[in-house]
């Protein structure tokens, strides 16, 4: 691979994620605008991006940006995602290194280890960053200073690629990096992401008064935000990961049935002892 | 009532919120330092106190304190609150206004409605604002700042007093002040809060993986930051509004019910539909 400074960089997919990245790989200083191509369907989006100097050169047509590419980000949902690496598989220059950022990853990596072009190495990943808030008008509220970014690397990987990636999201500001496999991204996001989403959509599907959150202290506040969910992205990542989500969801009723039943049954050296320790172990967990 | 400059407020109980409160008052510039005075079974925290010069004038002993005040605000839990009423009642100062900032209001607004003494004036409040972090030590972190204020009054409340309360409130920095009755303050508290932090307790609960967080991406944490409480104070919380909890419980169960349904058929269309309608609701319920 080409030191970053001298790579052609594409990005298909210029919402909230694929915008944030650009704007992060401008900031970064290691990547020079003109060397920032992007993808999208949306024209209107692509000349916001050229206006604003997020990119360089914007593309309506994938097979016209992606021979001129060391380097593509796929912004894209999952399922976009595959049907865009069938339909332009052949389109990629020699030898270019693909990476994503969709948020379920054995679908992905299934096929693309059955399916890439030999030349081709393709790295997935997740950015554990966003905003309720989606598109690319909303890009500059999308901060990585700090997040997480999870790599769940094929077994055909090129050392040397993965390492480019690494460094690249660490430019990016990202503060902290785990590889692992797409198996366990999958178990540990159906916890940490989806079934959060899954519980914040529950918590408003069963209260219509829109004045509620004049009874609101911060805590509901704070765990209905993500409600405001990008509909036709979350649908997908509930179905992509939905034996995962449910094994989830079952042990978090679990729970949520066992404080029910110390509640209902007043049984209060239980639930004190529940909360106690319910309250250690969340102080424990590294933050 | 006198205007608040010529006031002696007594703060019973200093902890997180008796703390944030007479820092409020001081901060305030309505109150002067050598009227906050306050009672609390902790020594050390009443040194604390006063050594840093949020009150003026520390009691370890409440038939000391008591009979000095214009204004008492009991911040106690709901329990200790009740006790210290029927213990004491007999040496608050003639005519004196009282307040609380208990959690729930049922059981405070029934018991006093038939105990309290002839001459004195309970005006039952609930400020929405607290911090995982409790004790006074924590208290400087604990922001008014246009947080929510909820007030329950007595029948026999005094208009003169209510408003009384209700500028000092304000000047504490609350940004909205809701009247109501006990009842729905406790139906409503139930939902915002009690089950909110019912579901932070569940999701800690249902997984033991210290490092999760490197898999968080924001949500996990907002959704579990509560999950850090003060265990007996929730336990407390939890049992005196066993009734609405309860009730609230199981329509988020219900709804939770109809997601993971959902999800396990593969009904992508009401998936995508509900998730849409919720996103809408959230978004156009006021903040």
């Amino acid at each position: 691979m080409k030191p970053i400074g001298e790579c052609k960089i594409g990005i298909a997919g210029l919402g909230l994620m694929g915008g944030a990245i650009a704007m992060a790989l401008k900031n970064s200083g290691a990547v020079r605008v003109e060397n920032i191509f992007a993808y999208d369907i949306d024209e209107n989006t692509l000349n916001e991006a050229v206006t604003s100097n997020v990119i360089g050169r914007p593309f309506i047509s994938p097979p016209r940006m992606l021979p001129l590419c060391d380097l593509v980000i796929l912004c894209l949902n999952p399922s976009t995602l595959l049907e865009f690496m069938e339909k332009w598989m052949s389109e990629f220059a020699p030898g270019a290194l693909i990476t994503d950022i969709a948020g379920t990853k054995q679908n992905i990596v299934s096929v693309m280890e059955k399916t890439l072009r030999e030349d081709l190495d393709f790295i997935p990943g997740h950015p554990m960053a966003g905003s309720e808030k989606g598109g690319f008008s909303n890009a500059l509220a999308c901060n990585f200073t700090g997040k997480n970014y999870i790599l769940t690397p094929l077994e055909r990987n090129k050392e040397e690629n993965l390492q480019f990636i690494k460094d690249l999201v660490y430019r990016m500001g990202f503060g902290r990096i785990t590889v692992t496999t797409a198996a366990e991204h999958d178990r540990k996001i159906a916890f940490t992401s989806q079934l959060c989403h899954v519980i914040a959509a529950a918590l408003i599907d069963c209260e219509n008064d829109r004045y509620i959150t004049r009874f609101g202290g911060g805590s509901f506040e704070d765990l209905t935000r993500i409600a405001m969910l990008n509909a036709p992205m979350w649908t997908e990542l509930f179905l992509e990961n939905k034996t995962e989500l449910l094994k989830r969801i079952e042990q978090f009723e679990g729970s949520l049935d066992k404080l029910k039943e110390y509640i209902a049954e007043g049984k209060t050296q239980e639930l004190l002892e529940t909360l106690s320790a319910i309250r250690d172990r969340r102080t424990a967990m590294s933050q």
